[in-house]
């Protein structure tokens, strides 16, 4: 069989369905990125009514190819897919990765039929096939690339997910939030490479160094035996669907799988030493979480807000999250106190500042560079928000909070988080993107509410206090420090 | 003693401490609203050193003010603060609003003697106090306004927050998401008006059909007894701030309140038939989701997304926000298939439609018109996301979705949602701010994530099933329908 570095690295590639068409759905999805993310090999378009498609020259089928073809990727309907899994086989191809639907994932006869033939063909000949019914195979150091917002700038996060739709929005947000990726997979009916072939394959992957995963079903009872060895080397992060009712159904006609009961599922995941996220948007915080941070962490928290309320709820965020947020001491107390009006504000923690210390750059780093020196602080993580009539007044306001969170992070210790929401006004969220970028650009991790950080924060310690060290099955009680949603989330 | 509708609609309201600088917070908060949301009545600015302020005659002290004065708002040290408590009360004075910080709330004697000399004064006088270390007082039916992102047109929701800053991101975040208000008062300490006396207004102001409340503490023991009667009549939406450790320690430096225990606090206020948030964002989405409905809504939603694995997640989102998705009746399967490609699609629910379908105005209509007409359906929830490679490509997707959503809420008795998150690129997060502008333009309500709608639109079901219907004691066991934050959320 072929392994997994001849498709995520193939010399050449043939896109059967790229259309000449300016607007095609296909090549926006699966031959313009070739392009654009650099592929490194031959790219051959097949398409028998085309002689050139965007400057490449088309042939009309796989056999009139004239050189070897790695990987073919084909975008035609269900009922070609055989004559063309035969043409790939005698052209030799590693793998074969099949974008369209209409297989097993309909629940109909014909459709499973297919699929069945499909991938007989492909084990009988030694070649692998990736979908059907999914975007496939991107990596970056090889410019094969179907997640049109995955930055082209590589990093060390990989993604599997049997969920296109769920792939690109992953990628787009976490994009956002700082993190590059090294590959990703969307591999949707997982007729034959599956999650665990992925997974096993990133967990040996030097590009790698976080891996996160989107599954509705687990296909290969290797899986959680593969995902203790990988998840004792590196996290894994993962996202299940279809944990509910309605959501069970969902996948059924989404990808085919076999949902399984929640609870079960989570207890082995927990078991193995993955990370379990709630949600996507939970998924997101915890790669921004992993990606940025580097053991140890902790979980002393400081706070930094303006508005006492506001660091009420931050305090009541921070611990419903998993994270502690002591009480400062007196040095530090004191130094804050030396530049903080005297009234209105409070040194303890959370720290809450006038407008002048927290809106402003200079003040602002000095209280991050006091928080720095306090031996009772593992990290600081700052509000980053201003009203709108303030925004409207003073719009400079954001750049001081960026600056002193970007100087923070170069010249400190301390680990600086940012609280960055998009909840107020369109021209205050305009300027929440500013804060963002900037804080992004910085290397400061940002997330959108104080309890999604600390539980971002919160299981990235767990994770490092209990990677590779034997977990007690749950048989036998509760399982110490080790976090899955809990069972009324699942 | 004078009533609460003597100091929401004073005739007069002295300003002392307003400034002549051009910068100054003091105008900023207290005085520039007064002009700018229009008080009907006379405005007098108060500082010895300045003849004018804003255009308006200052006056060197209260004494000095030839006519009446309704209400005192007053941005001076504490110290100051008896002798201007002794000038209101000789001006005849029916409130005092102390602005100023440096009272009880900071745990020294000194600051806790001023406060309480303060009261004794006002309560011997029959005056009322408002605050200390608060806004006050907002009412856009008499143009007395601090909280300047409160939007001029007035609307049915009324807040009382002890803490500024909290009524301030509040309000904020609720009027971009389209809530409008009738009231607003930030009371701060407490000192003499608190939670109570706010509620029992509200609950009986014509203005005002839904409460929302942030508390640190209760400081009336008739809290729950006036609670269980309001919140019979009007939904009561309420926040409690310093429910853990640290939040707890972070109150008696904000505003000096006693927490009480979480579960204990929970337990009463589900009884007395409140709706409680576990956070400031759910607050808000409380408040969305209250402010927008008419009952009944019921809970059988229809999802619309593009994208299978994000169908399956907000089915589980939705499920887990106690809605339910049930599959869609044969008919309306047909009419929604009749436009729908076969293949790669859903007519099923959730409704995973083509970029064709579910990014484009006409299209995404009729999906909602089926909808309308289906047996099963009470409310349909419609995922308003592009990836960012797609609005660089065609930003009008935007608009599409947008009239699609604003035609369907004008011309269906379907009520729908709007899912649109601000987790993509810079340039797509622009793009969904004109989305959300354009459908809370038209009425949408819009919620960031699946789940954060579904709980919404659960705890206004419930609320209205259970209004006014007396609810048995926690002694006898789990209350029925009746959500509060779950035990681990306190």
């Amino acid at each position: 069989m072929a392994g997994l570095d001849d498709i995520f690295f193939p010399s050449s590639v043939a896109v059967v369905g790229a259309s000449a068409e300016a607007n095609s759905g296909t090549n926006l999805i699966l031959l313009d990125p070739l392009l654009r993310y650099g592929f490194r090999g031959e790219i051959y378009p097949v398409n028998p009514r085309a002689n050139e498609i965007r400057g490449l020259k088309s042939y009309p089928s796989l056999l009139d190819i004239p050189g070897p073809v790695d990987l073919v990727i084909c975008a035609l309907a269900a009922r070609h897919m055989p004559r063309i899994a035969q043409e790939c086989v005698q052209k030799g191809a590693k793998g074969l990765h099949i974008f369209s639907a209409g297989f097993s994932e309909t629940g109909e006869s014909e459709g499973k039929r297919l699929e069945a033939e499909v991938v007989a063909l492909a084990q009988q000949a030694g070649m692998r096939v990736i979908g059907p019914n999914c975007f496939g195979l991107s990596c970056l150091a090889s410019g094969l690339c179907t997640l049109n917002d995955m930055p082209t700038e590589p990093g060390g996060l990989a993604m599997a997910s049997q969920s296109s739709a769920i792939a690109v929005e992953f990628t787009d947000a976490a994009a956002t939030r700082g993190v590059r990726f090294s590959k990703a997979v969307c591999y949707g009916n997982g007729s034959d490479l599956n999650e665990t072939d992925f997974l096993d394959y990133y967990g040996q992957d030097p590009d790698t160094r976080i891996i996160a995963l989107y599954l509705e079903g687990v296909r290969d009872n290797r899986f959680f035996s593969v995902l203790r060895d990988v998840a004792a080397r590196k996290p894994v992060l993962i996202l299940k669907g279809g944990t509910s009712g309605a959501g069970g159904r969902a996948v059924s006609s989404h990808t085919g799988s076999l949902v399984g009961r929640g609870e079960v599922w989570w207890a082995l995941c927990r078991q193995a030493g993955a990370v379990a996220a709630t949600s996507l948007n939970d998924l997101v915080d915890l790669a921004v979480g992993f990606y940025h941070f580097t053991p140890p962490v902790g979980d002393r928290t400081a706070i930094v807000v303006f508005g006492g309320g506001l660091g009420v709820k931050a305090a009541d965020d921070c611990e419903r999250g998993g994270l502690s947020v002591p009480p400062l001491d007196a040095a530090t107390r004191q130094t804050i106190g030396s530049f903080m009006p005297p009234v209105g504000t409070s040194t303890a923690n959370p720290v809450d500042g006038s407008p002048g210390v927290i809106w402003m750059a200079g003040p602002l780093f000095k209280v991050l560079a006091a928080l720095d020196t306090s031996p009772n602080v593992d990290l600081a993580m700052v509000h980053l928000w201003v009203p709108s009539h303030t925004h409207r007044a003073n719009p400079e306001i954001v750049d001081d909070q960026a600056d002193a969170m970007a100087r923070a992070h170069r010249e400190l210790s301390l680990h600086v988080v940012g609280i960055n929401s998009f909840t107020g006004s369109p021209e205050a969220a305009e300027t929440s993107i500013r804060t963002l970028q900037k804080c992004v650009g910085a290397g400061v991790p940002v997330f959108s509410n104080f309890h999604a950080a600390a539980s971002s924060v919160h299981r990235f310690n767990n994770y490092h206090t209990n990677a590779g060290k034997p977990v007690p099955s749950t048989r036998h009680g509760k399982l110490p420090d080790v976090e899955g949603p809990r069972k009324e989330a699942l």
